[in-house]
């Protein structure tokens, strides 16, 4: 049973290592596998869209171990969740804002079994105390139910959505990655029947005038709009950084358009 | 077998992932687990600080390699020793200096058997040649005294030791987390009769004036006391950076006392 | 059957998990081992250096799974090749570049037989869309010339190479590591019967007057030059960074003398 790991407990100390020690006492055949541990120091909005990348691409029956948990200690909950054809296990702080929409939640419950944590749970490491004896618990067949109270809804973050309106779609920029490109709200359905060549992006002062269909479309240094693997509009620069050399932020508007339909110089 | 791996050689490199390559070579079914290899360069201290953090999470037979080494070439032993119920591969430098006291050595040897280690044995990366090749073979069932030398001592770094007076103890600040976080040597067992409403805990200029029970019993960007998840109190900015916040540094004095026994201002 | 992953895809993001997701969707008894994904973004020629310094460590039939690709969703062929005792799936855009010297061109293939890629390619993600479910259907048996079309020369970077003279030996740095340690294209092999005593070796205003045996053979701060555990002639500080502390650059003119025979000041 594969088990993966999105933290924001960095690479510096051994937190994760810590789960992995965890899990493995409990369940020696579960294959533990890192999405990341460099979530932004507890930002749930990034741990949830990084969550929302890559949840798909594993097997059926994987368990996702998220822990990025701000309000440990709190009286947050702590649940696991069978949602679509994969296993949950976090903090219920709006981790699975971008999972729930999408796939059908079969079932959720409270962790408040604990007979499935560790003997001793400390108010500031429920990753290891909680969240790892449980996934591991499930890794090893422990049914769901066993693990805690049923729970019917799980909190979702407020997100942006993009506004379609006639030829014009509003967006917004909700992350960025590594080599700062800026991902937007926009998904490719959302313009399926547009024509790329008549599309104007426009975001603050920057006018880009076509989509691109990958980063060599444009000289090295240019901006470009493209659909890259996310499925989502993203802005980038071809070998630059979009967000720092654009001055991007969270939340900034993103127009795109066409220019037929909408007269626009072209 | 698990077999895990905490150096300092960082992640830009293929290092970590040439001792993993010589151990599968050697040992197809060892399984590799990080610990981190993020521990700063050359720094034994903090390596024996992150292998105390993490060693007992694991399964007994877990075989720990650590490799700090800035020794790496002079006369510094390699050695393998089974304390408590781990094996640790390790040049003899102090990486064990925390795992000894709690643990009883039941066997070390000196790896001075070179029919163990590559045939190449390099003068600059002894984790490749000695102490990967001979992790795997332990993982194989390689009993230990084959692999050189017997040695009754391994070498201890000197540590600061918290000092228990009447109601006050002294302490040290012994490490930083990624978070900015500041261990002490002060763990939780001192002070287990103390109450924690009549603590104050006084760092360089900085008073506080209880033990918080998680990081959301203060406001964002406040300082605050704990016993967090290590056993060791930490001092932390809730969502901040302690150490460098507050300018701590490794070796700064940590007091705590019971306020109503020192005629302290409650 | 391990599978190991190099890429230019930071740790930050998903990218790197993604790929093991797909991998072990297809080959769910994969062994995935991480070499480095912190190559410096789209650098080829740091990648390649990268995958020459850690292949050999592998058992026969490794798949070894690169992935920078600044070409990606150019004309540039993606590729699997079998060359010495292990597989490389790869864009040809010169990754192979010190592999292919070294071992023998046994097969390869351009990645042309879209059965074995994901049912959606995109145009910027075929580390997720077609390398990593090639190297997939590999590790499961597939044979390599089911792949795709067959091709007979893969590209290779344009390379420094060392002038050797009568004792006198230029070459040029090509690579740095983490710790800031240079890498000259010298091997030990080219000076293998001159006396290590007895040879001066020039950069820039520096000289150093002898070949060191480890990092501990000089005083803390001073630079030194060794041989390496790569086999390549470093530069180095102990303790320190020669690459930012000497302003060093790729490509910068090391030259490596016998001073006896050039009457060099001893």
């Amino acid at each position: 049973m594969i088990v993966t790991l999105l933290t924001d407990f960095g690479i510096q100390d051994t937190f994760s290592g810590i789960l992995k020690g965890v899990i493995k006492t409990i369940a020696p055949h579960a294959e533990l596998i890192d999405l990341t541990h460099q979530v932004p120091a507890q930002d749930i909005a990034a741990g949830a869209f990084a969550l929302s990348t890559a949840y798909r691409y594993f097997p059926p029956g994987t368990i996702h171990l998220v822990v990025v948990d701000p309000g440990v200690g709190s009286d947050r909950h702590p649940v696991a969740a069978h949602i679509g054809d994969m296993i949950y296990v976090c903090p219920d702080n709006g981790l699975l804002t971008y999972v729930l929409p999408k796939n059908r939640l079969h079932e959720a419950v409270i962790l408040d079994n604990t007979q499935y944590h560790l003997p001793d749970v400390s108010n500031t490491f429920h990753g290891r105390d909680i969240f790892a004896p449980v996934a591991a618990h499930l890794a090893n067949g422990v049914p769901l139910r066993s693990l805690g109270t049923p729970i019917y809804q799980l909190l979702r973050l407020p997100v942006t959505y993009p506004e379609v309106q006639k030829n014009i779609i509003t967006g917004h920029i909700i992350a960025f990655d590594v080599y700062g490109n800026a991902y937007t709200d926009i998904t490719k359905d959302l313009l399926s029947t547009w024509s790329a060549q008549d599309l104007q992006i426009s975001i603050g002062d920057l006018k880009i005038s076509s989509l691109a269909m990958s980063y060599s479309d444009v000289p090295i240094g240019s901006p470009l709009a493209l659909f890259g693997s996310s499925g989502h509009l993203e802005i980038a620069i071809r070998n630059g950084n979009a967000g720092a050399q654009l001055g991007l932020q969270h939340g900034a508007v993103v127009w795109i358009a066409d220019r037929k339909e909408n007269g626009f110089p072209v």
